[in-house]
């Protein structure tokens, strides 16, 4: 091992980087050391590799793990500004220490790197070698809240995963650290006792205390302007905070409370280093953006012209894109090529935009030599100001045919309306299509955009990842043309350990083909297949089979993935098969993008599908792609079994560990509070006994999972543990149901609770964040919302509409009942700030939900005073939709808003048959008390709608014949009370005001 | 730089040394690291060479000092066990960084190592380069309280020194770091910043919480049985204790209690790692002790017998000792030679041992070249014993011929005193010069010892450096032998910069004549002549001289530290001679061993001689030592310009910052109470008013130089500081050399006080700390006095003997005075026992007192009664000596003896001469009183012992004449009244009972 970090060191220095030590306070990263974190800031150029021994206390596995280590080596590499190659730098590192980059699978998957802890991100990859991360290479873009300018590459090894391959042992203990001696042998003993430490022995108020201390140091050197020293403190800060969360002791609101006293400490300490450096003038200089390329002034001019119509070969040639952007970046190539193609005279074929992840490719098919030729008439001054009385030109004349280049003499005449103006009319040439091409492409490389930008060292480009070439091909010449730091030419770059991995293309035609003689498969349809066959005739190898249908998703990341897709099955032990396979197939998917292969009973086998990139010894890779799998599911069993030999009631005593917030007590007392108002609204909706059973002891185990070990370390799966445990512990059927259902609707489009006890308990914890969390007054604010609120709301909404038994549960009678519990007292003005929350929530819902795609502003409107109760919203609604253009309901609807409109607010609806003084005062009372009468209690939308009509008739009449606003005030005031009493109501049906 | 530490990295590792990286936490030097902490304990080997930056918070200077750092970097070397040539490597890694140690003066300087804090020591050097230290050299023999076996061997580089001078910059921030740019573009900032930070922006609070939170963490991890965590945490004890010691907030008596903590602490983590690692079966194996070398059976037999009389060479190569041992090992193995010689018959001339820092060299004229033979005679049984009645041999006379290995009939007889006895005579042949050699040399080298001794490789040994090899020779012959893992040779070692560093020598005869043409002057008196002659013929060209005389020691030092001396005049720019000599004086004696040149007034001259061991290239050696000094001058003026512009009370002020001892308050407070006790002191001896008005200001300021940046740099210049900036801000000389006498004397020797104002103030401080902390119950207990109680206990003895007009200010009162202005109430019983430990120091100090020699234990308890007054103690015991022999004075004492022993204890001494009844009670009366009246006041033993003569004739009469115990109750109380009032007024003279 020494000697792979020396053989790194001394790969880079030669390459100009600086060496430095470790920091010398425990970091995360290597990117915390402030070698990268403080100087990937400002103008300055910086280049260094160093040696960053990294502590996770979260990954402390007694050493027992054979792949997981509290302290793992990182080897940081920061090359500021981008080399323009760094990919191509990287890879010879990994040959000089003994990588056989053509055996093995290397790849560069997406990664967006963030780490909010100091505000900090980039794009670039993982690095992939045989399925296994090794390294993380990132375009930095940010640092402590900080635009990075220029762009800083780091390159980070992860060393012991690297060792662990090339040494081909499967236990860090057994990596050869140095000659005679292991890694077990020189870190064994530490990487057990530091394992106690931030499993079981750190101090939680010890350290709680520290992190406060550190923070407050931090705050004071900042105020005395010493980023330096502030940031160590920072540093602590962090590692504290790790160290905490090991022990389980930081719950989520925790969490973020802690990330946003670290991301402002960080953010001020960089923008402090920033403004010192400034301040000493850029000691180290400043990086120059680097220049175009030049081009011979004539080099359009010089291309030679068509004698017939050319197809077009345009690439753009790219780092890795995400997958998704590979599908997005070919359409928008296309859609652009198309606009800006039909914007000039330029006549041409077919066009076809293919793209991989290295490359998108736009054909088009017969580009015409050049554009049609044609006339421009520029209109000058009306001819009645163009001569004077003498008919010699005025100034205005002379002006114009100046401005135009032209004599007096050669300007021509043209009507306008009826009249004539003086005019120039000039011939314009139709432009060479290569003039063309060489001002439409480059705008097109310029314009590319994608969901999520970066910078390189390409001024003036943004795009997903950086852009390294341009290939524009006319027939058989070059379009020449300079974008930013590139300039278009005819090479492009195949599959890089190809012999060549330059290719020097004669022309256009037949390009796709080229690219497939060499390897590479740039239509992702082709790549597609190829992909889902393969892996197909794998799967028969373990008879079996893999669900194309099902993994849509994954065969699409897959197929961008790759460029030369490169199938190979391979298997795991049996015994992970133990394990649910929710675990098992998220650890493939989500993880490994491995496809999982299933029996004819579609159970999982215990085999997988890997598609490599490109050639290489399948061997080799089948086993580095089955040895980080089965490091993934050592993992999880290790939880798994961990958490099986602990009594469900012992993790959720756990919870009293995690502060949920300061204010609003442990996780425990939430979870306490969530059972309880869960069996109070089970009450209140009437459930049958058994679901009350269900909901009382599916809430004495409320968040139990949170204190396991397999949820500690993957919060993705809380609640779909303590389903797991649950039943594994000898809980019915029905209780581990509504545990896992608690959680539910996890995100929108999630599923929503399928059992009734199951929606209870989701609503009580929902309802208690909310009431809880704008009691303390952390509603959420702009785009901050660190608690999850707008999801909890929108959780709520979604489950009381979805279950209209439960319409006895309200909005607001379940934020009441959740504020009664909360430790803390929840002001009136918080919850009726909670509950217009919770009804924004319902009303964007109502306007976004497909199913009522059509809705209108005002019908949502109108039915948002039934809010309370969104289940009878929705009905309202889909009522309101289907009355559309329902010619009675629309005079129903008129009439009551004349009612409505003349009633005063406030008016009581009292009045006194005595007092009418005709038979329209008489019908119209008769239709309201025979309206209220078929009604009974009902006030849906449809009765109403349907009863309602005999009510047009009167309230028309009474309109016409009486006199409302009568000189009696008494008869008046008789008047407005019935009006009143009708319109009151109408009300309990629909806003009716808001459909006008 | 990095490609230095490149080089040493590979040229370590190529030893089969591994590297570690740093410690993730900061620490102060790379010893502290657990590779070497944790590694060094047990019996398991390791080799092990990192990079460590050692963080030092004292040594901030905001980077404006070209030679401090904050954190400096050091190389790490440990080699478990001691290779037996860890020099030699040493010096070959020099020469592999590109150091021409042939040009170059390196010496290894006596260095022994301690760390208080973590309970751990070693013997070694530091290495110097042109006077330049660049290395630590250590043999580790305790580490954590625990001694090591095997010992390793430690060799720490100083990076940024060896740097400077290897690049010849004088300022770190100039060193080349790597290609295109410098340590301080680099580093320079972070210098700055983490200077402010431990300088003046460390939260003196924060950091005192974070000390006992780091410190209870530890505590819990050791009983967690988890050295590895514990000892992190002790680390970050230690750096935090580093950072409130640079803010200048640690007194004395806090370090003390932080050094225990911290000491008790690495002592545990020691203690726990042994036990784990033997519990784990030692991973590593166990390093097995060296084996003796194979020396053939007859080797010893097989050395030619001389024909005549040979010289013995006999020489003990030993790694550089320190000097003081130089001197002392050789009379060591002088005496042992001639001791063991004079054991065996072997004749043989004059013995001479000289010796320097790499040898011994015993030299002994005309060995004869075998001992004398001689008879041995052996008694045995006693004739008549011996046989039977029939004259046959008995079974005693059988058993002892059998002993002797005879027949009865070899057996003769010998008469002891009138007994006849059967006896066996032997002849015993002479053993052969190199027998008696080959049986006594060994033991010699088996037996030295130094003051402080050290283990290495060789099992058994026990030196104050490793003894490397041993040359032997009678005449051509070596006299073969083994010790240890050592075997004797003809080989010796010269100069290593010597073209063949190790010497065949032929013959004993002229050996140190040989070594000397080999460069080598193996004789102390040799070397020290051509010190002296050579530094002062080279002072003549500084137009100076050097005070030889007074530079005794440090020539003796010099003399000691070289093999080949080689005197180079030096020279320091002149602006440094604004500096206190004092100063710069003690930089150059006591850091830099370089004699100080004068001009004809005795007054420094900007000038000084280096003694270099060995030819170099002279220019290189002095332009190294020049910019040595003014390296240490440079540190020293930035303390002195940044004191001078500071106001004497603005130091004074930060005192308020130092925490004297917690529950006695902060040295501001020692401070004030120090001044108000000098003020009463004055006040009751008497003191003139020019005396009182010293003591007053002298108080305001007391103690305000412990704010000064020199002293909390240098402590030991505490005082002396105090008195250069008083003086320089304008106070009288009488209150500056107050000031610096407040402090004296500073130890065993020192000068006391010269003025009364002086002495008063250091009578004050000394009596406070004693009275504070025997009222905290901190007396010293057994070895332990972190506070000098002892120190303080004997200063206010000196200060009393030597002043005897300050007899009114005694030690109770200055102890009672002293306890009225404690924070804390002093209980009785402390004050008591704060008195008696005084008393116990003047008790030791009169046995010991070199005028005293003579005196007795009895003469000294004589007069400790007077012992509160020790001025008037001491001349007691002066007239006692002149009295001893005195017949007068001894028959006084025996008179005043005769009327102790009958009076009880407690007898009042009330009489009435009507109670009489003969003359001899009214002579005794008479003679009393004529002898009360004489005294008048004076209770000295001149006055009594010359007035009490006329004592003695009544005594004696009354003795003879009157019956004391008269029947009469009455009568006989009256005369033991008398008897008790003559003992009482003799008891306030001298405790008569001790001079029996």
């Amino acid at each position: 091992m020494q000697e792979t970090l020396h053989a790194l060191t001394e790969y880079w220095t030669g390459r100009g980087c600086m060496t430095v030590q470790p920091m010398n306070t425990e970091v995360g990263a290597g990117t915390l050391n402030p070698a990268t974190f403080l100087r990937v800031q400002g103008p300055e150029p910086w280049r260094t590799a160093y040696v960053e021994p990294s502590v996770r206390p979260d990954d402390s596995r007694y050493g027992q793990n054979p792949n997981r280590l509290q302290t793992h080596t990182q080897f940081q590499v920061i090359l500021k500004p981008d080399p323009g190659n760094p990919q191509e730098l990287y890879l010879e590192s990994l040959k000089r220490i003994g990588i056989d980059i053509a055996a093995h699978d290397i790849r560069f998957v997406e990664d967006n790197w963030a780490n909010p802890a100091t505000g900090s991100w980039g794009l670039g990859w993982e690095v992939w070698l045989d399925g296994l991360e090794i390294t993380q290479f990132t375009y930095f873009q940010q640092a402590g809240g900080i635009t990075l300018d220029p762009v800083s590459v780091e390159i980070t090894y992860g060393i012991e995963r690297i060792l662990m391959a090339l040494q081909g042992v499967s236990n860090f203990k057994e990596i050869r650290y140095a000659p005679g001696i292991t890694y077990g042998e020189v870190f064994g003993q530490a990487e057990y006792e530091m394992s106690r430490y931030y499993l079981d022995e750190a101090d939680v108020a010890a350290n709680r205390e520290l992190f406060d201390t550190y923070a407050a140091e931090a705050r004071r050197l900042l105020d005395a302007r010493l980023p330096v020293p502030a940031y160590t403190y920072v540093l602590k800060c962090s590692h504290t905070f790790n160290v905490l969360d090991a022990r389980g002791a930081i719950s989520t609101t925790e969490r973020a409370k802690a990330f946003s006293t670290m991301r402002n400490l960080s953010q001020q300490v960089a923008a402090l280093w920033g403004a010192r450096r400034e301040e000493e003038g850029h000691p180290l200089g400043r990086v120059q953006p680097p220049a175009s390329p030049e081009l011979p002034a004539d080099a359009v001019a010089a291309v030679p012209h068509l004698a017939e119509p050319a197809p077009l070969a345009f690439e753009v040639g790219v780092e890795e894109m995400p997958p998704h952007e590979v599908t997005q970046a070919a359409e928008a190539v296309r859609a652009a090529l198309a606009e800006k193609l039909g914007g000039t005279r330029l006549a041409h074929g077919a066009i076809r935009v293919v793209a991989s992840p290295r490359r998108i490719v736009a054909l088009v098919d017969e580009i015409a030599p050049r554009e049609e030729d044609h006339q421009q008439t520029t209109r000058g001054p009306k001819l009645a100001q163009a001569f004077d009385a003498e008919g010699r030109p005025t100034k205005a004349a002379e002006g114009f045919a100046r401005g135009q280049g032209l004599e007096i003499g050669q300007l021509t005449r043209i009507a306008v309306g009826d009249t004539e103006h003086l005019a120039a009319v000039k011939h314009i040439a139709g432009r060479s299509a290569a003039e063309v091409l060489a001002a439409v492409l480059p705008e097109i490389v310029r314009e590319l955009r994608s969901d999520k930008n970066m910078r390189w060292n390409a001024p003036g480009l943004s795009f997903t990842r950086p852009i390294r070439w341009i290939l524009a091909l006319l027939g058989e010449h070059v379009v020449p043309f300079t974008v930013s730091s590139l300039a278009s030419g005819r090479t492009t770059r195949v599959h890089r350990n190809a012999e060549q991995p330059e290719l020097q293309v004669a022309h256009a035609e037949g390009y796709v083909k080229l690219l497939a003689s060499h390897g590479i498969l740039a239509d992702a349809d082709a790549r597609r297949r190829l992909v889902v066959s393969g892996a197909d005739a794998l799967a028969v190898w373990a008879d079996g089979h893999v669900d194309t249908a099902a993994e849509s998703a994954l065969l699409d990341e897959i197929t961008n993935l790759v460029e030369q897709p490169t199938p190979i099955l391979g298997r795991f032990e049996e015994k992970y098969l133990d394990l649910p396979s929710q675990i098992l197939t998220t650890v493939m998917r989500k993880h490994q993008r491995y496809l999982p292969v299933l029996d004819a009973s579609d159970r999982l086998l215990p085999n997988f599908v890997a598609v490599a990139n490109g050639r290489c010894d399948e061997d080799r890779v089948r086993a580095g792609n089955e040895a980080v799998l089965r490091a993934r599911y050592e993992d999880a069993a290790f939880f798994w079994n961990a958490d099986l030999k602990t009594p469900l009631l012992e993790m959720k005593a756990k919870l009293g560990l995690l502060t949920f917030e300061r204010r609003l007590g442990s996780m425990a007392d939430r979870a306490g509070r969530i059972a309880h108002l869960a069996d109070r609204l089970a009450a209140a909706a009437g459930l049958g006994e058994a679901d009350r059973r269900t909901v009382q002891r599916a809430g004495e185990l409320a968040k139990f999972d949170l204190g396991s070990q397999m949820v500690t370390e993957l919060s993705g799966l809380a609640g779909t543990m303590a389903r797991e445990y649950a039943l594994r512990a000898g809980e019915t059927v029905e209780v581990a149901d509504a545990l896992i259902e608690t959680e539910q609707p996890r995100s929108a489009g999630d599923a929503l609770p399928a059992s009734a006890a199951g929606a209870v308990l989701a609503l009580a914890d929902r309802f208690d964040l909310l009431a809880g969390l704008f009691a303390i007054g952390s509603a959420p604010t702009g785009s901050s919302d660190p608690y999850g609120l707008r999801r909890a709301a929108l959780g709520v909404i979604s489950i009381l509409r979805a279950r209209p038994e439960l319409a006895r549960i309200t909005l607001g009678g379940g934020l009441a009942a959740a504020a009664e519990l909360q430790p803390v007292s929840v002001p009136r003005e918080a919850l009726d700030e909670a509950h217009q929350f919770a009804v924004r929530r319902l009303e964007q819902a109502l306007l976004e939900d497909g199913s009522h795609g059509g809705n209108t502003v005002e019908a949502v409107r109108a039915v948002l005073p039934l809010a309370d109760a969104p289940a009878r919203a929705e009905a309202t609604l889909t009522e309101l939709e289907r009355l559309t253009g329902d010619a009675e309901f629309a005079q129903l609807a008129a009439a009551l808003q004349r009612v409505r409109r003349i009633v005063p607010a406030g008016t009581e609806p009292l009045y006194d048959t005595a007092l009418f003084e005709g038979p329209a005062e008489h019908a119209l009372h008769n239709a309201f008390v025979e309206l209220r009468s078929r009604l009974g209690e009902d006030r849906g939308l449809a009765r109403f709608a349907a009863e309602g009509r005999y009510l047009v008739g009167p309230v028309n009449t009474f309109f016409d014949q009486v006199m409302v606003m009568a000189e009696n005030p008494a008869v008046r005031a008789n008047r407005l009370g019935l009006l009143a009493a009708i319109d009151g109501l109408a009300a309990q049906v629909l806003a009716w005001a808001e459909l006008s």
